[in-house]
């Protein structure tokens, strides 16, 4: 069984969970604020949400793949990762720079599991 | 067991089954078509066949990351996803400006389930 | 369980394991050599390391996203992973150049299997 969380346009799923494993993206929500910073928080907390909705927690995600429209501001971002992520379980992360639709600076891809 | 179907070359699958999950890419085949939008119907339709040859279909695919080398085309490809994707079963999906090597525009990785 | 091999950061792991499926990703070691064909053969090298630890090796790998920060070195790159990888058990593999921090020029993500 594939379980899919509604994503902001119904050609897309926030989440999407089969057997266990959770595959997740998320954006910071509009508005967007106009920072790396600032933009990194609010992605992260939405992939906490999705990671609820899917019955799990940051505790257990496997893999993150972090992209930013500008590698320069790495550093914001590695400061918000830093404050977010659970030390005693961190995730394997890479963290890549890519055009983004703006107003987006970040946009986060995570593989989780349930259980 | 892994199962793997033969790619473009032979130091690459274009498609990997194990455990029930299938990992696929595709581009546009040659000859490319000089669009966006075409050359993402083209990789989609790619998608679908690797996903037949690998026993799915596109209402199981879990997550799809989309690479395009021009973020200003996302509307093209947004078209030509909207137009593919089971609205009934959306994936999770990024959408992601990167350079692909010429004269490839769109380049699509899938993860599906097949059960 | 979610096995996690520490990265080079406490708040990143290199390898993270969990029912079978391992997801690690390698850039090249420091001192990083100048040549995008060096870098690859370092990260590939690094990949290999990583699967060791997890109980695998390339021969079982699912997955893999090669990231170069310059497209026109692909040549470079494709040289390097023609040398290294498991002809018989290729993987599905994207290519795709985005920005990377310097001095990085190659950045390797691998989803492998166990058993």
């Amino acid at each position: 069984m594939i379980v899919r969380h509604p994503g902001l346009t119904p050609t897309r799923s926030r989440a999407v969970i089969h057997d266990g494993l959770v595959f997740t993206v998320a954006v910071s929500p509009d508005p967007a604020p106009p920072g790396v910073y600032e933009q990194a928080q609010r992605a992260l907390q939405r992939i906490d949400e999705s990671l609820a909705m899917s019955g799990t927690d940051k505790s257990r995600i496997l893999s993150a793949i972090v992209y930013i429209s500008d590698m320069e501001k790495k550093p914001e971002l590695n400061r918000a990762w830093d404050e977010w992520v659970d030390r005693t379980n961190p995730p394997m992360r890479a963290c890549l720079g890519v055009a983004l639709e703006p107003p987006h600076l970040v946009e986060i891809v995570v593989t989780a599991t349930q259980g």
